[in-house]
């Protein structure tokens, strides 16, 4: 077998001995390999389509036993592993890039294994799709509380890998909150058995939560229990139009207190998203008359059948326009209505794709400082490239905001603007600091920002989180990498 | 200086030397030594009164500096120390056991920074007391979501060191929902600078979650920025007696729905507490004339003003009463009526221990499972010891029940009862495997449970713990005896 010294962690196998990889598929079990190369290049290419890896081998292991045998086959031959779930990474994280990591897809480990309607709680495989995650809730007149745009592809375990988050964080938090128990394959083959749905449970080091978010690289989610609520049996949806991101976050602040916690959804629009939403996605369109600088998409919901929310939001809405807070609202009077409010919102990125290329800063700063962030910091961008312009939108509620920058071409050339990548990215991330943010609130670090982290993470941290990782992953077989630059 | 031979971690001190002792106190800072035995005494024993450490040194830092300049000093003379807060642990984790342990008091550092109404959060240092922070929160119409009845004197380090409960867990989750960021010294006096507000922040391992339930294992949480909510403008209680642990589920898993999640507690009350603690708490009363073999406890709260809560709760109960699902309940009247239904609540362990010892178990098993649980191993318990006779009360709504088992003096005297200790808990808790269980549901494990933990624990997370602990604390400074047996 040849070897090289990988520097961090000793020796990683080169490429796969013939002996090496038929254990390999043995391990995997019947029907658990996937050999063919034009078959591997399917899973070697990230979801942007803009990092290739390549892999000798990918393996679809059936259950956890046949996963513990194929991480301790690994970790004895010290050989990489990279986990995927529905490969739908915005950050490179599920790209092999190790030479001669073997890729382990949990896609058929996809079975609900337990849904309890009384106990609030379903325990899902890792391979398990989102979307079927809901639908399967719903039958059972039960409520998984976390969705996103990437819900038809991406799996509960690579969502547990990233902490997902979506637009319901401000509610029920991202997906640390929804796990309530655990199973996991560790570096070493050993299963964590955590997966009883326990609501408390002070028993130790909560290691389960090192799992949630390391991005694979602490072992592999293989099952989840996860918390599920009532079904919602009302829903109002709104949006208004305003001057500034601080009258957002007043109407916020108000209507929390006002409407007893059930804003599930408070996303900001800026002006130039319905721009090119409408002139780029067919069916879609601006929901006034009138033109505002931004906008916020705002929805209750409650399980409880006479919660008179529309009332309730309108109520709130109407003493809103009285003093000022918003120009403009509309709610929505049907469920066409309400679909069109939020294909407005779910296009956003469709429309911005459509105009160009742009950089993408996916930034969280807390909630009450994020208006003076997106006018301060968003000011000083297009002070000092000329001809760059903001395009920041997003989950307010969070104090998360997709803060990126479009240009106009006839000003700054998208492929001048897109050549000081690292540039800008380097000077919102300074700012970010400054405002005690993160530079991935929900994205994560995977390749792409793994540099960044280790420039500006807290030291502090970053030991710890390297002498975690060497604790539990003394081989640095798992998705070798990701994370730590 | 004298050593001994610290079969985990190495040398570590038997005594001070007078030299050291010097170091220790120039690093605390001013005032910042308590050098007195007699003074040293009052942090010695804990709570209980049933165990009793000893210490040569009590140090007070005022501030993370000189907290950080202490840690250093003892990673590199190899000294225990012992974390303490309001010192109201229930399994001896604040009592100083390794030889030579200075005890570090965070009582000093009781600053809350900063409060931010808008923004719903507070930054806190450790030693501020709990009601402290609810007394403060209330003033900025604010609420901290967290309580128990040693809010008094229970410190904002301390709950997060054991990721504390409480009665209001089922709304708003354990300590772990309530903090956003945190700052801490670590094992090697490196400061972990966590403590931005921030809603989402996927930048690597979290490592504050290793900190939140170790029990001051593995550093020390210096301060913590922690979720607000708005405060409650409506509030409904009843209490209600019914036939079965089984009836009390039904109810709460219908009154969820209906209820819009709304149930702030759901608290179960065996008739045996009702009896102990009119008998022997002065003011307390039966709020039936009938007596029914089990009660619960609901609140309902919300911060919004027009919520017609006790419409609400009296509809879900009456349709409770009509189906037979309880068999008598009534709404409180005014708040004097609510607080004499919360005294009744939360006097049960005064109660319980005027009618004598009893053998204590802090438990927790999934939701749905816990009525099984209750009937089922509680009659196997009476069966098995004759003369022993049940008292499980508690949070239902979280599937966490104190598990507690007295006698009936003439048939088993309590010395007896006493004698059997391990006997039955061991008992329970392997019950409690079977279950899927939790032996420690929010009290921890200190001293008290680390034998059992190593003994049922699952094998994989004890590793973990183990990995974890050696690779951030290689000395085994931190709170030594403590979680590992």
């Amino acid at each position: 077998m040849q070897q090289v010294l990988n520097e961090a962690t000793g020796p990683a196998p080169l490429s796969l001995t013939d002996d090496l990889r038929r254990r390999f598929i043995e391990a995997a079990g019947a029907g658990g390999a996937i050999t063919d190369p034009t078959d591997i290049a399917a899973f070697t290419e990230d979801w942007r389509g803009t990092k290739t890896g390549n892999s000798p081998l990918v393996l679809r292991p059936a259950d956890t036993q046949a996963l513990s045998a194929i991480v301790r086959l690994a970790n004895e031959t010290r050989t990489p592993l990279v986990p995927q779930g529905g490969n739908t990474s915005l950050c490179g994280a599920s790209v092999p890039e190790a030479e001669g990591a073997v890729i382990i897809s949990l896609q058929r480990m996809n079975r609900i294994r337990t849904l309890d309607a009384a106990g609030m709680s379903v325990t899902a495989e890792a391979g398990v799709i989102l979307q079927t995650l809901h639908e399967e809730a719903a039958k059972a007149d039960r409520m998984f509380p976390l969705s996103l745009g990437a819900k038809g592809s991406a799996t509960i375990g690579g969502l547990i890998s990233t902490n997902a988050g979506g637009t319901q964080v401000l509610r029920y938090g991202t997906m640390r909150a929804q796990v309530l128990g655990l199973e996991a394959v560790l570096p070493d083959g050993s299963v964590l058995d955590q997966l009883t749905p326990l609501r408390k449970d002070n028993t130790g080091y909560d290691i389960k939560q090192l799992l949630i978010g390391a991005e694979g690289t602490l072992g592999f989610v293989t099952a989840a229990s996860l918390r599920l609520l009532p079904a919602p049996k009302q829903v109002a949806t709104a949006f208004a139009g305003l001057a500034a991101p601080e009258d957002a976050l007043t109407l916020l602040t108000r209507m929390q207190a006002e409407t007893g916690g059930v804003i599930d959804s408070f996303e900001l629009v800026p002006r130039i998203a319905i721009d090119l939403v409408t002139q780029h996605v067919p069916g879609t369109r601006d929901p006034f008359a009138q033109s505002y600088p931004w906008y916020v998409l705002i929805e209750l919901t409650s399980s409880q059948p006479g919660a008179e929310l529309p009332e309730i939001l309108e109520r709130a809405l109407v003493a809103a326009l009285e003093d000022g807070t918003i120009a403009d609202t509309v709610v929505a009077q049907s469920e066409t209505q309400r679909e069109d409010f939020w294909r407005l919102r779910e296009t956003i990125a469709e429309g911005e794709r459509a105009d160009g290329p742009s950089l993408k800063h996916d930034i969280s700063v807390p909630v009450a400082d994020m208006p003076r962030f997106v006018t301060e910091v968003g000011d000083a961008i297009e002070a000092r490239w000329p001809g760059a312009a903001m395009f920041s939108f997003g989950h307010l509620g969070d104090g998360n905001i997709h803060f990126n920058v479009r240009s106009e071409e006839d000003r700054l050339p998208r492929a001048d603007l897109m050549a000081k990548h690292d540039e800008i990215a380097a000077f919102v991330y300074d700012r970010i600091a400054d405002y005690g943010g993160s530079i991935s609130a929900e994205h994560g670090i995977g390749t792409l920002k793994a540099g960044e982290l280790a420039r500006i993470g807290d030291p502090a941290k970053l030991v710890a989180m390297r002498a975690v990782k060497q604790a539990l992953d003394p081989h640095g077989i798992m998705n070798p990498g990701k994370l730590f630059a």
